[in-house]
């Protein structure tokens, strides 16, 4: 199967002339887009570093593109380095479908309530064990079972045209929440279950208690922030124009 | 070679159980995206066409959606009724390109000048005879050439994040002739021509001295418009979200 990270690693193999393997700071699973993944590799290579992201868009594929990048310290991990991570998704909510959205927006034609939609998210904000919205429980790297605890700190819902703009943020997220919990959510704006419905399924803490899976073509991966400050923060093109200039 | 013309006609060939034939308002070559296209056709089949939009969207691909429908007068043609024709055409202009916005943009790292970009369009703007601007000359319905002269009302250009959006109208534009002044325009937004050889180039008539043809990924046929005020415009979503709603 074709991945990001596999297109990612056949081109910086070759800049470099080495087998690389990237590590990257957030999941996304097929389907899934991504304006602001940020990944790690290390590499004994000799190369301008300056023009790498000059020379990685110009070997990469038209739907995989560097922003930016830049030398990092020998122990720095994308993945374990992060402090959060913000996901968006985006709903078109109207009967009828776009064709130039179908990949980039789940089209959900029932009216959604953006007022019930905001109770609903408002029930998971906070620190919970998230295991009724999770897909596989994690492991830790001996393969025991890990913390299924996570802390949302941000589910904002915000209305743009005939969009719905849902915006998570949380120190990390387990497999499949981000559309576990848009698919549960969604179903309270379509008033087929109350908000306080949320917290009942967070306490059961069982996958069964959870809406549908939301679709992943409605999915970004829109930003991740490391403990020094920096943010690769950036608006999906659908929700927005993107941003002016990103050197 | 799969087409929307071709992908609607047979769903509609289906729906009413006779072969069905479309005629669209306005030219959308390979890789052009359409948000406003009017299509109008012909039947005797007994349908509830009130709910035509909903049966044709069921049955259409996902790239490929209706917006509205509705019936008109016997002689009504979507293409000879038009009196106004919208296109808009968005440029990614920075140095790196988007993943995102590979097939709905067209990708210029070079910077733009706005006020040169201004300065060329103004040269355009009005009645000119606009063979310099035209792929294929048109030729009426008896195979005899046909005029050359357009008039275009409109050639705006703006500046959203780093989204460059024109919007071009015109009664009726030639093949290829939005592609070629816009990246006729583009030059002289590089600053490679003045703005006032613009005028020169319609002046000598011959499609040689005109820029190249801007790529068909970045061009939206966005509206048209009736002579009973009717206008089927909506915002391509890379350039802002879809209008609320289409009802």
């Amino acid at each position: 199967m074709r991945t990001v990270a596999g297109v990612l690693e056949e081109a910086l193999s070759r800049l470099f002339g080495e087998p690389i393997k990237v590590t990257g700071a957030g999941r996304t699973d097929s389907g899934v887009h991504a304006t602001g993944q940020v990944v790690s590799l290390a590499t004994t290579a000799s190369f301008a570093f300056e023009r790498l992201t000059l020379a990685l868009n110009a070997l990469l594929p038209d739907d995989c593109s560097i922003r930016e990048s830049c030398a990092v310290d020998a122990g720095f991990s994308a993945r374990f380095g992060a402090r959060a991570r913000t996901y968006i998704y985006a709903i078109l909510n109207r009967p009828q479908p776009s064709a130039l959205l179908c990949r980039y927006a789940w089209h959900v034609p029932h009216p959604l309530n953006p007022s019930a939609l905001r109770a609903a998210a408002e029930q998971v904000l906070g620190e919970h064990d998230f295991r009724a919205f999770c897909g596989s429980l994690p492991v830790n790297s001996a393969g025991e079972p890990a913390s299924t605890v996570r802390t949302l700190s941000r589910f904002d819902i915000e209305q743009r045209g005939s969009l719905l703009r849902l915006e998570l943020v949380a120190d990390g997220f387990l497999h499949r929440m981000v559309r576990m919990l848009v698919g549960t959510v969604t179903e309270v704006g379509r008033e087929r279950r109350r908000p306080a419905e949320i917290s009942a399924i967070l306490a059961r803490a069982e996958r069964a208690a959870a809406g549908p899976v939301a679709p992943g073509a409605g999915l970004y991966l829109a930003g991740v922030r490391y403990a020094d400050g920096y943010d690769s923060f950036a608006e999906p093109p659908a929700l927005g124009p993107p941003t002016p200039n990103l050197d």
